[in-house]
């Protein structure tokens, strides 16, 4: 049983889940976990079936969370799992997430956080009681010239910000909500299994952290109009929020799953009085450089020209792309640190506050809607 | 004296003018106009110097707009000037226009049309009523590929139009707005010779027209949030405008002049339930469609494959690109048909109609924005 | 009669030409040219046709050269042809220039400039002997950021060069070269209008050109391997060309007119000791400058950063794109400042010299090939 | 100990090894290796440290190669190392390859494979007589828009091949080629570390593999300049070889070491007479696919638009980038299924006839050069 590595389970991830394998491949890229138990199926012979297939003792191959944490709890401390990886379907987030952190488990979870604001909260205080170390996987903040563009504007590269503007498109539901019988089955869409929000909930709230992690700067307000297409339809699909942060800059967040062809275009832009920057998910290996009066610069992975918090978050030389699941690397690397105690950089995991922030901007959004757009203060 | 090309005057567009060089270059493009004579500067002196550098007949060099009217309308029908090109300061435009309507000219006319929406609308009604052609220069809509994607959106390329997102993001005023003393005497931020909005009437007005021009619907309503970056500047720097078209279709349109670093970068993006089309400015010669399933498509001038609009609106074969220029050119290719009274396409160029809706537009996000973002009716 | 613009006439580009109207265009478009007459096609009726087209006196729409320069020579130096663009056939380019050259007009010549190496060294005597301008319409060099790559590379910004790579691939002969009665009969791969090459002699010798234009140094010697697909062709429609130039430095040319869909995707890259440089033709509004250890830059046209040789190669703000036309009309504007015996800069215009390398080139290519892939000296 | 994963070895990849990280996550990658020892390291102590910091049987650090082979051999069947990754410098390819093979352990080995072209075929030789698995980890076949371009040209979508570019361009020597003190030292430039070739032995063959690999034809005689840029230099640093393959077709390989500025800048172009594919390393999610007079298409990961082959080699939904480590987990993903004796899919890894062709070609450019630029056989 691993000493150095951080014993990690699983709740989810089994043969039918599509992001387990990033967690997995995440969790093995710097050797500094070990797959050790889970529960990984909600059907137990899945789920036993599934630990044989990773090797594992299947004696931690467990039924359900419950389970999970009372058998590890029964172990030695230096046996025990000490992280679990929450990959349920997203109303099953909190009610585990907490369960782990009361236990006294580092947790590492899946967006959405929870289904509302308060949960998030609600976590943030028991994690700040348990002293757990909370990492939500907003993936997109582990790509190298993420970080590098956070760590810019840190550092004053583009002087006092004045303009952001972020975007998630995507048209992956057009196919489905154009058909009456399709969009009142898929999960997506089913409030009881999605929460109160489809657009923003999922990917909405993406570029809304893109914002606030690369700028540092709370979010104050939001103005939203948001569009369902049907009226059978609960949820929103598509829509525009206009935003206000702390220090008065305006911006926007710009969201569609009905952006026909997109695929996951998230792509964000914050503009200073000395320079401004962008970067585009899909091409995630350039970080584009605006100073005033000069060329463009393009910056890429893998130079000495990057910060240290870049450097580290890259694996290879430059020219050598990586992409999303050394993004989740990252991610799993920084929680490592903190899980260990080691020193972090600002950044090197999205936090449980993270997930509070990204649920009042969400429910900000939906009330700002509901009242025909008026400003919802979301701090 | 030309009898097939048509006898062009101009108000502005001598030494100093920047627009000046691409209006002429457009006119001499298709050899359909012929520059006979103009008040090309308030300067009487440096108006006839002008005259001498493209050595027309100085006498036609007229020392203000009454002054060419008197005496073009003077001359016989067949020498006389047939239309004008105004290229003067903004607070000039209608003014000038008017007369030159009243007069039975035809108007080519820099953009912004006038200073206010009830300006527009009468500009409007005079050129119904004095049947003379009314041409507004927004330019982008001469580029090839923003033609072909007017047509292909009309042939149901992209289906039911679902949603639509217009940026226009400059960076040039970001140096001066930060500066107390330029930002007070730029004439770019003096309501007097710019008018009611800076931002938005310069180049959101363009994003607007963008999307009217290849949807071919009208926006119906806006919410506008506006930034002046300072309390002594009274006009908008930067914003953001929620629209809604005739149709329920949601959409935004983007506009700064505090991005800095961009240069002119216009951008269009419009998805319907059968596929999506997006257009940059700044690469024009490429057309991105996507299709629902397939592969994404790059569209370029010059193909078979392109619509005979396209087609009538490229010089030359694939692979050599046309810029700016040339789609100026096509705009005055696009009103010389209508001058000559030969068949044009719907599209072929901006007309009295385009400067009203803009114009509507512009004073529904001031309205909107002063009123504390709420929704105002720009039909 | 125009004194400060110069008198053009024209050879060939009547109704039926393709280049004609680039030729025109930019003839127009710094206003310095006034096209005055010319033998616009072999038939005289089309051709006193199109000179009605344009407006001009029928006189001066002549049967063919020869009377156009007889009747011109008879008339008053002020109001006499001073310039002609020869825009004819391939094989009529030489007989044509010569004629004119020594009857001391100023000739426009499109590309290529003979049919042999030794006809281009004699217009290159007789040029100089009649002190006349020769320019020849290598379209490309006219570029705003092909000649803001010239002019850093000479001054420096890459070091010393260590490697040259220029590539022109078309695919446009590809339907035509696989069907016999096509390949038969196009001029493009008939020898005797065509001249010795296809590939090479159209295309190929382009990106040669882009090569001493841009490092201003000349190529030593070619190894070449040309491919006609088939046995019953007798020219060449791809290959490539190994290269080195005077300073020893290696490279290559890269041409073919069977990479099927490519359009004009012409390329060229220079590296240095210190930097490199990379232009691309399609996209001609971006030049890539890599230097040892930095970020990427990319550099747009009309900013202050740029050389004043690319400022008065571009006639409008950053972010509005020049096209093809523009760049022949840069072509124009440096020929005709010759022709005033203004200023001008190196390479404001290519030269007869620019014609001869390029047919020394061609031959040396062929002969290669034609030994078998040798090395053949084209100083 | 596991059964269901294959127990793999690794030959050098200690804590020194830039390559290690890369072979280690694809090893996880698809869970079906595992790491159970190896020779990490040429100081043994060093060696058992490394195997600590993976938490394995130290007992299983072994201080050389042919430790490591008695050892292993002396265990049961199912506890056995059954593959051996071959991470050592260049010219410890070759002898611990053999040993390996003939001690009958499957080998995954880095490139190149030997120092001549004769070991190449010995080891080729041996693999056929033991029966074992032999990788090559020419990583870029395992990118999924690399297979997707194999396996469209396998399928016709281009027709008849006409016409091959590949390019691998670096500029990484550059600083250090022009030092004396620093070329006469660096191992990339010492025959006796890095075998015949520095340019095309690193590079060159990897733009080669790609020809073949994509196209399925063997490259049948090629004719090489290449540039050592200094005379006490041995090793080249730059060159192109002109190609012909097997069926007459002609093309190129263009390698640089000296391409300031370029980083690993490897593109592959293949022309057919129905229309042409092309790949870019660094832009490795984008595949773009020529057909004669339609637009261009550009092809992205996880659609099922892609053939099977390409998504088999994809993890994730369209639109989250994967990058060189996921490539690297694809040839790791093929060679297991061959070791574990399923199914898998011609080019599902590059094998050792890879090896034997590219040590060939690199022979055959050298020798080429050497004799001032002649065809070389290279079947």
């Amino acid at each position: 049983m691993s000493q150095r590595r951080i014993r990690l389970g699983l709740i989810g991830g089994g043969f039918n889940s599509f992001i387990g394998v990033v967690h997995r491949v995440a969790a093995y890229m710097f050797e500094d976990y070990e797959i050790v138990g889970g529960a990984f199926d909600a059907n137990y012979d899945e789920c036993k079936r599934f630990a044989e297939h990773l090797e594992l003792d299947v004696n931690r191959a467990y039924p359900d969370i419950d389970a999970l944490i009372a058998a590890e709890k029964a172990l030695p401390a230096d046996q025990r799992i000490e992280a679990v990886s929450v990959l349920t379907p997203n109303f099953l987030h909190y009610p585990m997430a907490k369960k782990l952190i009361e236990a006294g488990f580092h947790v590492i979870c899946e967006k959405p956080i929870t289904i509302t604001a308060a949960e998030a909260i609600e976590l943030e205080q028991l994690v700040e009681k348990h002293k757990v170390v909370f990492a939500l996987t907003h993936t997109y903040t582990g790509y190298p010239m993420a970080r590098q563009m956070k760590q810019m504007i840190a550092d004053g590269a583009i002087g006092k910000i004045q303009k952001v503007d972020a975007q998630y498109y995507q048209g992956w539901i057009n196919p489905i909500i154009h058909d009456k019988a399709q969009r009142s089955t898929v999960w997506r869409l089913d409030p009881k299994k999605s929460g109160q929000s489809s657009c923003f909930g999922d990917i909405g709230v993406h570029a809304f952290n893109m914002i606030e992690y690369t700028t540092g700067i709370e979010v104050e307000s939001v103005l939203a109009d948001l569009d369902t297409m049907y009226d059978d339809n609960p949820l929103d699909v598509d829509g525009t929020a206009l935003i206000r942060l702390k220090n008065g800059v305006k911006g926007l967040v710009r969201a569609s799953q009905i952006a026909t062809g997109e695929e996951n275009n998230i792509q964000i832009a914050v503009y200073g009085d000395k320079g401004g920057l962008k970067w585009v998910q899909e091409d995630p290996t350039y970080l584009t450089y605006f100073q005033e009066g000069k060329p463009v610069q393009i910056l890429k992975p893998g130079h000495p020209y990057n910060s240290e918090f870049a450097a580290e978050s890259t694996k290879i030389a430059p020219g050598h792309p990586e992409g999303l699941f050394d993004a989740m690397g990252n991610i799993y690397k920084g929680a490592g640190l903190a899980i260990r105690k080691k020193p972090f950089k600002n950044g090197a995991f999205p936090t449980v506050r993270d997930g509070v922030r990204g649920m009042k901007f969400i429910e900000g959004v939906l009330e700002s809607h509901k009242k025909g757009q008026v400003w919802v203060n979301i701090l």
